[in-house]
């Protein structure tokens, strides 16, 4: 039986903040979605997914596992999801949850699903054997293109979609290096960095672009995550930087943001696009020095005029080519990629 | 009882590298250790205390705590030092360890120690209820110093506690705050930050400067770790920086060393001491802007003569006060930091 997912995204299904992995899922699997579950939004739909309200409504669609499709700082549950939870491993269905909370970890959930005969998936579970980064990056036989960005979630991992889906239409050996539980998801692989151990971070980014190379990659499209002046995320950024060794960066930036957002005690604002090239190729290892390619710009807060004109204005002051590969194509953001590679 | 510490170093009691935990305690709380155990040493002394070629051998000295004493890269145990683990146990010490690995959860050594009524303290567990960083951190009313460095393993942390000592002799009311498992058994607390969740490094660095200010300092001597250029280690140390805060920074080199040691598939050079200050002052923060107040120049590989020269070298070269604090004392830092805090 092939995976069809319930999204789980109770109270949060409209918001695009905390509903990254529900849109994720939904913009690049939606012919696996068989439901979203939000009480608060019973009856509508999503993308042209029904929302229903109680997994018991969602049963004659046909659902083989619930998804976790809220992320909340920190990747705690809300106490009152594990209700939700028990209910989908009564009705059979098995559980992937991307929170920093293992639900294998809880006696009686895992109880209760062994005696459901369903599976428990803990995306963020870092795999076995991790450790420290051992230098086999640099001798990955691939070039690799890493996502970096102002800011957490404007569209990292998208891009990095995008750029890996028009370089395979151009029959490129292209793969996407999933780093986070979404990215996992839509592809099926990957660690979710984040969540491991803080020494092992590069060892963990290491790891997946070896495991890129050995999956007969030419070109890795790795996603990024956090942002280099991120006042809660940044080592997490740099270890995966440092640890997966990129030849190219694409800068990922929302128009108009000019803050870091969700992070408390600020103010945080976002460096100008110039200076945001240059740091992130100042800390660049030596053994690895990496350019910045192109720069991916998130203008969904534009009307189409505006978004060209952001596009033409970040062009002129980055010195880069830049476009919105959601919007208008990754057509030009890959032909710069290309262009610049080794 | 007060601890003794059994310093359990085999094999590497001599090792300056992996010998880091034995070297701090040897150090600074060389009172309450009553000897090391290295049987390719034993009969020898180390600093004034006997080398030990079993715990057995040890026990007339009266230790009630054994300590692993080393590093390994990784943090995990060579196999062959479980044995010697329940040796210690079965003769009814406590055991202290600061890798990676947990002891606590070595079923067999933690039923033999509920046996044996002993304790098992792995260092490195990190704390109930880390999360992500609030922005707590940037309401601490004190002078925060971090030790940034050129590389691992060049006195960091003998750095922080040497000026923190100083200003302590002086009645400030100065604390050392341990962020690594050699600075927690010199200082009694502390979290491992290299050992944490990823997501949550800047939230631990966070809760450590929240509780320095708690415990009443005025100033802040955080512990650093890594090099914002290590290829292994550089997310914990951009966690580690942007989540304590830094008003200033104490800059760390080694006189000589020009190569980052122990990470494959280099080169990794260091770049020079000037460019290694205007990178850390650009990574801090906006909200929270960090000058590097001093250098502190690790002379051990020199005569006294090269040493001072080494150091005028560092002044000129860098345009700040430089000394070797361990060498010729942490006066003159001190006064730098002084003379630069807010």
């Amino acid at each position: 039986v092939s995976t069809r997912y319930l999204l789980l995204a109770e109270g949060s299904s409209g918001d695009p903040l905390y509903g990254k992995t529900m849109r994720g899922v939904l913009r690049y699997r939606r012919e696996d979605v068989a439901a979203i579950l939000d009480s608060t939004r019973a009856g509508e739909t999503e993308d042209g997914v029904p929302v229903v309200g109680s997994v018991e409504e969602a049963l004659p669609l046909g659902p083989t596992t619930a998804l976790v499709g809220v992320v909340t700082q920190g990747g705690y549950f809300p106490p009152a999801w594990m209700e939700l939870l028990h209910a989908c491993v009564e009705q059979g269905l098995d559980v992937e949850n991307g929170l920093h909370v293992f639900l294998g970890d809880d006696p009686e959930l895992s109880a209760l699903a062994e005696e459901c005969g369903v599976e428990l998936r803990d995306l963020r579970r870092p795999p076995a054997g991790l450790s420290t980064a051992t230098g086999a990056n640099l001798g990955v036989d691939a070039t690799i293109v890493l996502t970096v960005g102002s800011d957490c979630a404007i569209g990292k991992m998208t891009v990095s979609v995008e750029l890996d889906l028009e370089a395979r239409r151009r029959g490129l050996r292209s793969i996407f290096v999933p780093t986070g539980q979404t990215g996992m998801v839509i592809a099926g692989w990957g660690i979710a960095v984040d969540a491991v151990v803080s020494d092992f971070l590069a060892g963990a980014a290491e790891r997946l672009v070896v495991e890129g190379g050995d999956r007969g990659g030419e070109l890795l499209w790795v996603e990024g995550q956090g942002a280099l002046l991120h006042p809660v995320y940044s080592g997490v950024t740099l270890g995966l930087y440092h640890g997966s060794v990129p030849h190219l960066l694409v800068l990922c930036h929302e128009s108009g943001r000019t803050q870091i957002e969700g992070a408390g005690g600020g103010p945080h604002p976002i460096p100008p696009l110039r200076d945001l090239v240059e740091l992130h190729e100042r800390f660049a290892l030596p053994a690895r020095p990496a350019r910045v390619a192109a720069i991916a710009l998130n203008t969904r807060a534009l009307d189409e005029a505006q978004a060209r004109a952001a596009i033409k204005a970040a062009e002129e002051e980055a010195g880069l080519p830049a476009d919105d590969p959601v919007r208008f194509g990754a057509a030009k953001l890959v032909d710069a990629v290309l262009a610049a590679a080794p």
